[in-house]
């Protein structure tokens, strides 16, 4: 059996705080069916699996194909995942999902073939690596800014794991005592730049009287949360707290990505993410700027660019799974 | 010609900031000659090198050896290394070293044997990682405390350099826009914890009227800087401007360090450098208290251990560069 050829179509699904993203992908790595659906905020994951499995039933629709006839289903979760046992555990941003969950039995019982599932980042990492703008590098540092900021490695060209944590530079220091962050600690980057953390900000802000258009942008965008457009749409705004919120998170950004190239010294580092994506190349370019005071090999700073694949790097990193699986039980 | 057996005697040689380590070494790892000289302070590279070379002569005598009778001579050093071409630049705590310089030429010139240079964090982290602390690690985090704060990484048992510059741990950032760092820069950990930095910081608030006896305990010792063994002695005392500056040091590495464990989750850290390894295990219990409030997988923290080899490890680790060498030829 072959793995490459056209028609030996594989899913992927990016399992996120707010959205399930899942694709299609034919064997030349393109796009043939997607579909898109909003995480359950409530119930537990057996919702959320349900959820999940109809989106990538709705991306097989598009691709006019079963899921029972998919190679297999990729999946990129949060939270602890244990990717030989296919359970997850600890996926906090998620409904009622504290406790371990085997969710590839869970979705192969209603999709009829394989699943297959890893860590959010480290997926969207490798599909980076793989397929988007970390193609011509060997080490490259993922960094994912969204509801969380969350990193992915790739040294000499594989993945590094550590004990099976690795990847937190959302929760590298860069100010001792500093701002509260969503996992408990402080001065963490994810305290300034992660979007959970922001929102928090700005409803203490806005609480005390801070003058601000973002709930207003929200409300009319229909949301309930300051989700990455409607940070964008306020930054286009020029509205002051948003502008000061985002200089806060730039610099820290800025901070917190270089100690990771201090210390690592990575050719390349890609920046995706609902916001990373959502503010693109400009953006990009503030947080490299961020980053140069303190870079200590300052004269040759690594390569840092907006995620080649957007918003389908985490469902094409999670259908690389399946290509992976492949190769291992056919070489 | 075989490598490991006694007899195959091999010489190493830690070139720091205040003093040049020489050691000979038999094929079981055992320390069989040893001298210490003091870094000249004025002149150039020419006479940091024949120092060097009287040094490891004098370790040579102790052995009952000729250098010229030596399988070669491993060098650690500070500043830019180029392996291959035997040469050092910009090592900025020496006299007069900011170029380029032949020191594998100079030496071999001096001593009859072949000379072979690494990096001196990168050298000492691989003899803890062979001989030392971290016997019994995949993947290790070195940090070396002294007038810098230096770090070297192994990570699945070999090496990680990046593209040439890793391991500038003391130049991760634990507080934005926080205190000036020996390197330009600020709110680096080094600011905090490098002893360059934390005599800066006494003699300015020794100058300020701040009451210390951390002076007269140097002029004491004999002493024109504040050695290790000074703050040793000053904290001994409880001395309160050095409990506190000590306390600062110590806040820095644990934010610092955690946040290297958050990024790459290696197995152990292993803490040396004159500071690291005079203070010794009380205080790497300390700081690895102080790393605990920034660990994100709190449940699992890494095993956090004094050096090994102690002061001699970068002269073991130096040594090590010439039976690598050896196996490449040979093998």
């Amino acid at each position: 059996m072959t793995v490459e050829g056209k028609g030996q179509l594989r899913g992927g699904i990016d399992l996120g705080g707010t959205k399930i993203e899942a694709v299609i992908v034919d064997g030349d790595q393109q796009v043939v069916g997607q579909a898109r659906h909003p995480t359950p905020t409530e119930g537990g994951p057996q919702d959320v699996a349900d959820q999940m499995a109809q989106a990538i039933q709705d991306a097989a629709k598009q691709a006019k194909v079963e899921t029972s006839g998919l190679l297999g289903v990729g999946v990129g979760s949060p939270g602890d995942v244990d990717e030989r046992a296919g359970t997850v555990a600890r996926a906090r941003n998620l409904p009622g999902w504290e406790g371990s969950f085997e969710l590839a039995k869970a979705l192969s019982d209603k999709l009829g073939t394989e699943i297959y599932i890893g860590n959010d980042v480290q997926v969207a990492t490798q599909a980076e690596f793989d397929l988007g703008a970390g193609e011509h590098y060997d080490s490259l540092l993922g960094v994912f800014w969204g509801t969380g900021v969350g990193g992915g490695l790739i040294l000499d060209g594989k993945p590094w794991l550590g004990r099976g944590g690795a990847g937190e530079i959302g929760h590298m220091v860069v100010r001792l005592n500093g701002a509260h962050c969503p996992c408990g600690r402080r001065g963490c980057m994810e305290a300034y730049a992660g979007r959970a953390a922001m929102e928090a900000r700005a409803r203490r802000e806005a609480d005390k009287g801070v003058k601000t258009d973002l709930f207003k942008i929200m409300k009319q965008r229909g949301r309930t949360r300051l989700t990455s457009s409607v940070w964008a749409h306020a930054l286009d705004q020029n509205d002051p707290l948003t502008v000061d919120l985002i200089d806060r998170a730039v610099e820290a950004l800025g901070a917190g990505i270089a100690s990771a190239v201090n210390l690592l010294d990575v050719e390349a580092v890609v920046i995706g993410g609902g916001l990373g994506v959502r503010f693109g190349k400009p953006m990009v370019e503030r947080i490299s700027e961020a980053m140069a005071p303190h870079l200590f090999n300052d004269d040759r700073p690594p390569a840092t660019m907006v995620a080649g694949l957007g918003d389908l790097g985490g469902g094409l990193g999670a259908a690389l799974l399946v290509t992976d699986a492949q190769h291992a039980h056919t070489h």
